[in-house]
């Protein structure tokens, strides 16, 4: 099967983008396989690439995060890497690519406006998946991605509420409600991921604000205080 | 710093077991690192390199499972590696190159039986991380990595409760009890792995029996059956 040249031409523009050459050994069919929403082909589509793109994203952050900080405290790389690597950062990768606009997808499912993020971050790990697959090597995937993951791990590392998000919660929390904000820590068992061994919820008063998973308990909490963080305190920092 | 003449010699008769040359572009420091126990240095020993390697072992579980089965459903994928790749199945891998010889630790954590599955699969996985990060390529990974994947994975494929534990649990518990199991299922927020998205437990009246994650809250179910299969009802199965 070939592709429409048409088609072709398309993912060669996208990978110029990507920095790479439209000469370099890329499986086109693969590529085209990365960018297909399940709405266009329940079984023709990205999920599997996606699946390999997956790691391959997870692979290359854990080698940046070990190259650009090897004194950082080793239980914090887990939860470094979950933000370096969340769907919303992939999701804002691709948007810099406008990758949408090379996507193949239903309109009806284009229409699902609260799924464009993960979406987003699918259709960039099956490009991951792809150019991975295409030479099963990381050589058309790390000269691009280095620089995204290098930036990322700066800005986290650098995010002064890094591994304090406890604190910027209680300061918010007494500030606005008076009251402390109160964690539940259980056993995530059983623990198929060790930085997921514990689950931490917090809450205020009745009101769920979050929920983490950690290797510690402390992790877990601080991972829970993260996400109450940026979903309720500062929802904008999100957007 | 050199290493040790005696050492090196012990890391190339490893390196020879797996199957690569001793003349492999091996960066041996980081070899002996990736085999050095924690409780030995509490800075220079394996945690780092078995970051990287996990990230590597399931890139690889990844691809070989694409290969070889690339009609699976993509949603059981993710089970399907988190099976191949558990400690206990790290743990054994170790085993079969007689790893425990090679490591470096104190005598005292040596003695701590019950950690010796998590020991040996950490290990392995800083062998991973040292042998990847020696050449950011998979080179010294896969040519032997992946006939232990690909028989790993042929046996979860042909092993008749395969994504029917839910089935064989119920028989056991109708047999034994003659009461059902119970499935209690609730969402996983927020989600760091879709893998995860549903947490369920699974209860025999008051008592628990198992726990299991999914993408679906069926698959949930069925790793949560599972897990009660392998340690309630068939623990043979996994000694």
């Amino acid at each position: 099967m070939n592709l429409d040249p048409r088609r072709l031409k398309q993912l060669q523009t996208l990978v110029q983008k990507l920095g790479l050459s439209k000469d370099a050994p890329i499986n086109w069919q693969l590529l085209d396989l990365g960018l297909t929403h399940p709405s266009v082909s329940g079984k023709d589509n990205y999920q599997q690439l996606e699946f390999v793109g997956d790691a391959v994203v997870r692979l290359a952050a854990a080698e940046v995060l070990l190259e650009n900080y090897p004194e950082a405290p080793v239980g914090e790389f887990a939860s470094l890497r979950s933000m370096m690597v969340s769907d919303r950062t992939l999701a804002e990768w691709a948007d810099s690519y406008g990758l949408e606009r090379y996507l193949l997808i239903s309109a009806s499912a284009m229409g699902d406006k609260a799924g464009r993020i993960s979406r987003l971050a699918d259709a960039f790990e099956g490009i991951l998946g792809a150019l991975y697959l295409s030479t099963h090597k990381m050589d058309l995937v790390r000269p691009w991605l280095d620089s995204h993951l290098k930036q990322k791990a700066v800005e986290i590392w650098q995010d002064p509420a890094r591994q304090n998000y406890k604190d910027a919660l209680q300061e918010w929390s007494q500030g606005k409600y008076k009251r402390l904000p109160e964690y539940r820590v259980r056993e995530n068992l059983p623990v198929n991921l060790k930085e997921e061994r514990f689950i931490a919820e917090v809450w205020l008063d009745d009101r769920f604000l979050g929920k983490g998973t950690g290797a510690s308990k402390k992790m877990a909490e601080q991972t829970a205080a993260r996400q109450a963080f940026f979903e309720i305190v500062h929802p904008e920092k999100f957007t």
